[in-house]
């Protein structure tokens, strides 16, 4: 055997495996094709958090008098925003690099295939592993009525790189990357409508976060229509007509991009699972709570595998599944207490039940939510809108659920990760002394509400 | 009996112990002779973040073009930050005297004095209750050979309001009011210099954190002299020389303003105390742990206590004190579970022992640090300064310490205050799934790293 393991993808799932299979003593090799680090380094969550980045210090600047400071001649470099976010992408994709150096993991550059035999076919070179973990992720999900052609209907890829700043832009999906964009554009001067296909944006959170954020996307001026559908772009002209089906009728939306943010496709074409026979299903890769496919010795994480299509659920599953390989004592994912957190402004944070999830679950629930407006640090920062809910089990008082939405609640939620990991009751949250003043007291003081206890309501 | 419950004090253990007395069924007054809110909302926590948010903005604009966006004409408005300040603190008492209101609490104006016999004189006029919680809070300490002028010699008050920007600056202590004030002048364009008494600035953190503040605070020009004194200020010029004594021998710094920053002194005096006869130790009412004092039906919470001197320790007292006269079960507070905050830039933050003090009571520690430069999140936010350091029980794996320094880890600090209630070991914060990219993935990083399965290091 060449390796130990060998994982193909080098993403926040495949690089952070490798880097734990080293530590355990494993003799690792990872697989790319193109960048280290994957789509969430080079193409995903870090550059565009450094596009974020320079859209809340434009945001600041546009409101500085509200700080008692004066700029009367600014303007934004859309280039130097783009470039600024390349460069923070490729310093991370460099520091892999440094880090599979340091941990003695072989770089294989180039496609990767597995092949019957424990062997993974790299360009026509094949390598064996006693343990061959799959870690290929995903990409931009295309729908039939919208086509990416990369120019005017592009995917999230070619929306960090716009060579031009676009006046106009229809972002068909509400999801994370979706509302991402559309408050980084719309920041940056950009018209920006949403389309989103279900009642709300941001769907999958608690309704009533997706309301917060629909009323503060709306004073920043960013187009929202919900229940509505693209049924086709006409990109004949020198723009894009966007034909758009609300419950109202159709109606045309002019734009210079439309961005398609509907979701992922996980990678599971060509890359051999047919030819070893591991088993799919709904286009993912089945695997057991330790990620063994139905082939002994190929294993199977992140965004092909079933669960929440995010870097820190790759990074998690396949740590796990090196520390079973290795023998270790591990416990399963606890696929319910996976925080989701979205960067837009408001942020959006959260993990656990909604609350028509956890009442649909049959739980007797205790709701508690606390607005920033009632918050000293909120206050004091300028940023007041959004809100802390939290839901308890009203019989044991488990938190069942926490939401979050407001200024920095991406840096909060980790609180209600630890808290539920713990199984920490609402009267132990209680009596756990916050810090005074900042707005992670909003989970202490939602917590009160829902035991009506709350002071500063 | 007129009340129930008469609070002398409405400061943050004050007001939060009047609403909570009131939400348990006590018909309850509040004594106060200024503001409500007491010094946190008014000269305190509040208006200071508003300040230091007005710095952070200022900061962006100054380095607008490490985020690709062009600033060519700015100034800060010194009068329009100091006026945003008092209007954030003004809209913060407000609020407390409609949550009076809200709460049917009578707030009682003038100076309060308690009385012998279960009464509280409040400017000539008695008034009687069962319970007598006396939360009067602390002032600024005065040193001998740095009396406060109010004008060239000053305190927190005056720094919060004063009519020009002073060019230069001294300031005498460089505890969170000390450091926060010498950001705030700093980065809005005086010329700060910081006199220690003690070897390291924020003298109570940990020595490392210590050490990068003194790091990030020079890189911003900001002077430090420690292991020095001042032994006496010369104002009769038209400036201030300071004549300061380091191990290098004497000195003389010229300012506008020095700033006394040493410390608070507990409010003790002229309240009655020696009329009831309630015993006090070193400057403190003694207490016991639901904060009765000596003499039944007199309680004492907040600054006048033995403990730390924070707003949220006093709100936790109060709220614990009426609890436990309501007849509820209540647990002592464990103060070493109490985090601190400090919101200068970096911010610091933390919980529990320093890794020198856990040593100091015998524990063998497991140490782990990550560095904010290896997260992306802080990259991508270009906010690289600072770590996570965190200390572990080695035999049973209890979170001993965490301390913090870098963008928001006031935000950050409460997920181990959690932790550390629950008893969480350095595993289950491991197997806690942190979200990506977050700063907050620093803590399970740091947790790693003390178990020797840090991933990016």
């Amino acid at each position: 055997m060449d390796f130990d393991v060998i994982v193909v993808g080098s993403g926040p799932g495949g690089y952070v495996t490798a880097i734990r299979a080293s530590q355990l003593g494993f003799k690792t090799a990872v697989v790319e094709k193109e960048n280290l680090g994957g789509v969430c380094l080079n193409w995903g969550c870090i550059p565009t958090k450094a596009l974020l980045k320079s859209a809340q210090v434009f945001d600041y600047i546009n409101h500085a008098s509200d700080y008692g400071i004066t700029v009367k001649d600014f303007d934004k470099d859309f280039d130097a925003v783009v470039k600024r976010s390349r460069g923070v992408a490729d310093g991370m994709s460099n520091g892999v690099a440094f880090l599979m150096k340091k941990n003695k993991i072989t770089v294989l550059e180039g496609y990767g295939k597995v092949k019957p035999g424990k062997k993974v076919d790299v360009d026509g070179k094949e390598y064996s592993a006693e343990h061959i973990i799959i870690a290929t992720g995903a990409r931009s999900r295309e729908l039939p009525n919208l086509p990416q052609d990369g120019k005017k209907i592009i995917g999230y890829r070619e929306a960090m790189t716009l060579k031009k700043q676009p006046k106009k832009m229809v972002v068909v999906g509400s999801g994370a990357i979706g509302v991402e964009f559309a408050y980084f554009y719309a920041t940056m001067g950009t018209e920006v409508t949403i389309v989103e296909y279900m009642p709300n944006i941001v769907p999958v959170e608690d309704v009533e976060v997706s309301k917060q954020l629909e009323r503060s996307f709306k004073k920043a001026k960013i187009g929202i229509k919900t229940n509505a559908e693209v049924t086709s772009v006409d990109t004949s002209g020198t723009g894009c007509k966007v034909n758009v089906k609300t419950k109202k009728g159709e109606e045309v939306i002019e734009a210079d991009i439309v961005l398609s943010a509907v979701g992922i496709t996980p990678n599971i074409e060509g890359i051999g699972l047919e030819d070893v026979g591991i088993a799919t299903d709904k286009g993912r890769v089945l695997v057991n709570d330790y990620y063994q496919t139905n082939v002994p010795g190929y294993y199977a994480i992140g965004d092909i595998v079933p669960g929440q299509a995010l870097a820190h659920v790759a990074s998690a599953e396949g740590i796990l599944c090196v520390e079973k390989i290795a023998g270790q004592h591990v416990e399963p994912i606890d696929y319910n207490n996976i925080p989701g957190c979205t960067y837009c402004f408001p942020e959006v944070a959260s993990v656990g039940y909604t609350e028509a999830a956890a009442k649909e679950a049959g739980y007797e629930v205790k709701v508690g939510k606390f607005p920033f407006s009632a918050s000293g640090k909120a206050s004091a920062a300028g940023h007041k809108d959004g809100f802390v809910k939290v839901i308890y089990d009203a019989k044991y008082g488990e938190m069942l659920g926490c939401h979050m939405i407001g200024s920095n609640v991406t840096e909060m939620i980790a609180e209600a990760v630890v808290a539920r990991k713990l199984e920490t009751t609402g009267h132990e949250i209680l009596k756990a002394v916050h810090p005074h003043p900042t707005l992670s007291e909003a989970v202490m003081e939602a917590t009160a509400a829902a035991y009506d206890e709350v002071i500063h309501l």
